[in-house]
């Protein structure tokens, strides 16, 4: 049981509680991806220093990286204004996306089309 | 009445027909703050080259320095794997959060301890 950060009375949980957290590369500033969290995966993320999200799909623990090896190790915790967002400084190791992209956000819309900006990473 | 943009069917809307939307600074790469938009937003934004959230507390449209002045001029919008968070590069005009400071992220935790780590901008 990891004990529970004090700065957590000031984030703004969801009616699911759950808080939206950003991911973006410490260094190069590169927004990586957007998932979930609730108290207790901020809580074990602060703790390990590897990012554990909150998988709202399998309703469990989504230790980024545990299967693929594509681990965030986290630099810093920052929250909003509102404290209804998280932002996670990371270090992410090989690609951050599911599709072996480096980031979830390879398509941008360009003259009113969907252009992809990004090619999966080879492994 | 802006013509919808075809992309949008890949957006994943909640069930309040919004979805999350992360405003980064196009050049520097600082994320700025985090809100939502629904369908119409999107479309008044790349119609008109300026950032349009969905005030949820408001329930109506939240043109981004409409009051303040700090206005976002969209530079590029790009989408996620799974269609379900938005990501706008954007110029940002003075501070983004209503704290006048420029990024709504001013809090880091450092040692448990919350840190302020960015000072409103003076006017």
């Amino acid at each position: 049981m990891t004990e529970k950060p004090g700065f957590i009375d000031e984030i703004a949980f969801n009616d699911d509680g759950l808080v939206p957290a950003i991911a973006q590369q410490h260094d190069t500033g590169e927004v990586l991806m957007m998932a979930w969290m609730n108290a207790a995966s901020i809580a074990e993320t602060l703790a390990t220093g590897r990012v554990c999200y909150w998988s709202r799909s399998r309703r469990s623990f989504w230790r980024k990286g545990e299967s693929s090896g594509h681990v965030q190790r986290l630099v810093e915790l920052r929250y909003d204004c509102d404290g209804d967002t998280l932002l996670l400084l990371v270090d992410q190791t090989g690609p951050a996306c599911h599709t072996d992209r480096r980031s979830c956000f390879y398509r941008a819309v360009r003259g009113g089309e969907t252009v992809e900006i990004m090619a999966p990473e080879q492994p």
